[in-house]
């Protein structure tokens, strides 16, 4: 550590937002917020029944819970485990009193601090995509994911202002060792980058790993770490009805800790969960209560946030649907249960298309319509998911970088006031006239409107000219011209030496069994 | 005429919605209806705000009226003209006590009175592209256009259960004389599809001619024609402030007969209106209310619709924006003055793409988002728009009824009962297992999602196999076999030969003029 002042500066090196190269049009850094009101689906009384229907199946069907530490904490705070078996079931006030224990809204801290994100609220952050097994970009075609696609890829969420935080491994960085592929990936996405992370709860050792190396990163002490959140973990329920030893022992991990937890059922209707969507948010609302009352078991107040990932499968195929019409209507009834529980609300950008063509497009702003409006707070697989989260996309990454930049600026509050409002303008122009030369106009019109980063608005005859391009070629160059100006984020020698000596240490040390 | 009874049933030859051959899979004919609340992105304070400026735009600066028949009337009813000059100032009450008289819902009727659409209340209906002057086509290219297009694309539009009416020429069929054109183009378009019509304001005559082949078609008196609207024109003000002779005269005919008017400004933010979109908003309103208002002048309680065209300029290139962020909140904020009005409410499903690529998509869903959710009772171009209107798109058509699809699944109601909370179900299935197999699924999930008739759910490798098609060339295959499985409605031949008899006449008397 040096005693140079501000953790800020000290890391980027004195330059700040204005400091660094303006390689591609794009809105500064910002979280959005939401000012609208948010769609209501269905109505109160109807989450009031999905909320009763969810208590009714944890309290006569019970949850599989698959950690004997777990079941004995719940037995302790009220709950029944089935003899014999590891089927919990809860009464209802043990979820009722363990769930308003939960904060609102809460700080997740980056490992530089004006990449902090409040989640909650009507803020709103959005992620990269996250762990997909594959990668694509044009020119490279479709291959399992390796450690270079993922470094370029964090490079590049990096770079894009509208992403906030990394929603986990881009893609699986395969040719790392599984024992140590954690202390690698961390090191690269907090010296690549320097925005908030995620940790997979596969294992105790590795969320312990992780979170050290947030502390290290942060150089803050043990006490500082528990009272700053500083790492998620998406914890996923193995729908229906069951939490997995690892993802248990992540919720212990961290909320012990004070580090959040990210409750996410895959619940897919007609699959995993009923055919009905109302039966598919009653499961997934149960699922989510009894992982975030577990986590408030493990410590009281710890930072939880409630997600919902329930859509349909085809059921002539069996293929996931993504951002459907149910996906839409399920993520704002899903926004409706979180805020009945005043918890923040995690939503996904997702799309089952294979190549990023209009079907990408709209699966993706039909996803956005159901989070945004639906009142999501963090925002997973914001940019770059395809193939139902089988690929990871370069170009998809930027198409779905303009798509957030959009929505950030859709939610930019419409000014109305004497000056916006414009009659001295509309005066001075009169009836016939035009806008173009007044000053009203020329004092504004620089900042005036969105820029987008990929669409093409030019005229037909010029656009022919210049090769008939579409979003997708567009998308190719705009993410190489991002890579060819990548400069890490400045960081103290010192303090990537001490990380360099960590991730040795503990390889030194075997990493982390990977026995499941 | 024949005496069989049923005007449905006469027109349709005894085949109703099962006797049609099921050609491609799509949702039935229907008009989805907004039961969630629309999203309010001001203020009703700044709703009233605007109303006011736009009340001192009318009274103070004035609008000028470019018909002295329109002028007088306007004298009659309170405003005030300019000494020599064109422009008419309206006092506030002219404006307040106009609107009030306006229906806040009324029917649009169809040649086949089951395609009768209801704009206003909840009830939204999509329309065709309209007003191209080119057409294009992946085959054919991108082409001037004509009638042999034009009749394809009415083809299609009639063939697309989520397409409720023709919003115009879908493209314009340049290869028709100008003096007879709208004969032919109004003949085909309720010979071809059965669905409502539009009527150009393009002078008194045309006007009165669709009107009498509305008549015609429907077989209905004079006087049922009066009491039952029939058909609708678009009627734009010249932005800045100035309404055209024809416009003027198209409302003098039509709101006179009880038909209806959808005042529409196209204001262009930058250009034709303020860089503020509160300003353009104040403009659009004061355009709309002054049109509206004449409206209700000719006849009180003539049916009218409060259309929104607010959009921006590309201050770069002066290009027209469109599906962008500034256009999804004018959407909205459109709806909220439109319902303050109590008038239904027109927007439109924008798009500045040159071709069917993920930006055509993306500002396609984006418009709709803004329109859907800004409580569109009457979306114009609703399949088929491209490159800012400059051409109608073949396999745009096929996206764009795609998402129209998706939308109105997205609005039908999420039911929560004990039925579809399948408490048993889950109950059935419990930790673990899989619904595929219960009969809570198996009853169900033949209907229980929606079915997309564009999307590409294949897993990677199936679809690889295919030949790795995207979403552009199965709409071109989309569209083809809509065409290749054409079958006309049927039409009484008496009533065939009564509208060719006029057209004939039309003819003869040569036309209309076409001196402007």
């Amino acid at each position: 550590m040096t005693d140079e002042p501000g953790e800020g500066r000290r890391r980027r090196g004195g330059r700040g937002e204005q400091g660094k190269p303006k390689v591609i049009e794009q809105r500064p850094w910002a979280q959005p917020r939401l000012k609208y009101a948010p769609t209501a689906v269905i109505s109160e009384d109807e989450v009031e029944s999905i909320h009763h229907a969810s208590l009714r199946i944890l309290h006569e069907i019970g949850m599989d819970f698959l950690d004997a530490d777990a079941r004995k904490m719940l037995v302790d705070a009220g709950a029944e485990v089935e003899t014999g078996t590891e089927r919990v079931h809860f009464p209802a006030e043990l979820i009722e009193q363990r769930l308003a224990m939960a904060p609102s809204s809460f700080t997740l801290h980056a490992p530089n601090p004006e990449r902090n994100i409040v989640l909650g609220g009507n803020h709103i952050a959005f992620g990269s995509v996250a762990s997909a097994p594959n990668v694509f970009s044009m020119d490279g075609g479709r291959r399992v994911g390796n450690r270079e696609d993922y470094q370029n890829l964090i490079r590049l969420t990096y770079m894009l202002n509208c992403v906030h935080f990394l929603g986990g491994y881009p893609v699986e960085p395969i040719d790392i060792h599984a024992s140590v592929r954690h202390l690698d990936a961390t090191f690269d996405a907090i010296t690549l980058s320097d925005k908030p992370i995620h940790a997979y709860s596969l294992g105790r050792q590795r969320n312990q790993d992780c979170l050290e190396m947030m502390r290290i990163v942060r150089q803050v002490d043990h006490e500082t770490l528990e009272r700053e959140p500083s790492i998620f973990s998406i914890i996923n329920s193995s729908s229906p009805l069951r939490l997995d030893t690892p993802m248990l022992q992540g919720i212990m991990e961290f909320s012990s800790r004070n580090q959040v937890i990210v409750l996410t059922p895959f619940t897919l209707a007609g699959a995993m969960a009923p055919v009905t969507m109302a039966g598919a948010l009653a499961q997934q609302n149960a699922e989510a209560l009894a992982g975030l009352a577990f986590a408030q078991v493990v410590r009281p107040g710890a930072p939880v946030v409630y997600g919902s990932f329930t859509s349909n499968v085809d059921m002539q195929s069996g293929a996931p649907a993504m951002g459907t019409p149910e996906y839409m209507r399920a993520a704002m009834a899903g926004g409706q249960l979180a805020r009945r529980y005043n918890i923040p609300y995690r939503s996904s950008n997702s799309c089952a298309a294979n190549t990023v063509d209009a079907q990408a497009a709209y699966e993706s702003v039909f996803s956005l319509w159901g989070a945004v409006m639906g009142g999501v707070n963090m925002l997973m697989h914001g940019a770059g998911w395809m193939e139902g989260g089988l690929h990871a996309g370069f170009e998809k990454m930027i198409l779905d970088a303009e798509l957030l930049q959009m929505v950030a600026a859709f939610l930019e509050p419409l000014v109305v006031d004497d000056d916006t409002l414009a009659v001295e303008a509309i005066k001075e122009v009169g009836p016939g006239g035009h806008f173009f030369g007044v000053a009203h106009t020329q004092e504004r019109f620089r900042t005036a409107f969105h820029h987008p980063m990929l669409s093409d608005w030019r005229n037909y005859e010029s656009w022919e000219e210049a090769g008939s391009p579409n979003a997708y070629g567009k998308a190719n160059s705009v993410w190489k011209t991002l890579l060819a100006n990548y400069e890490a984020p400045t960081m103290d020698p010192a303090i990537r030496e001490e990380l360099e000596t960590f991730v040795a240490k503990r390889k030194e040390q075997g990493g982390v069994p990977t026995d499941f």
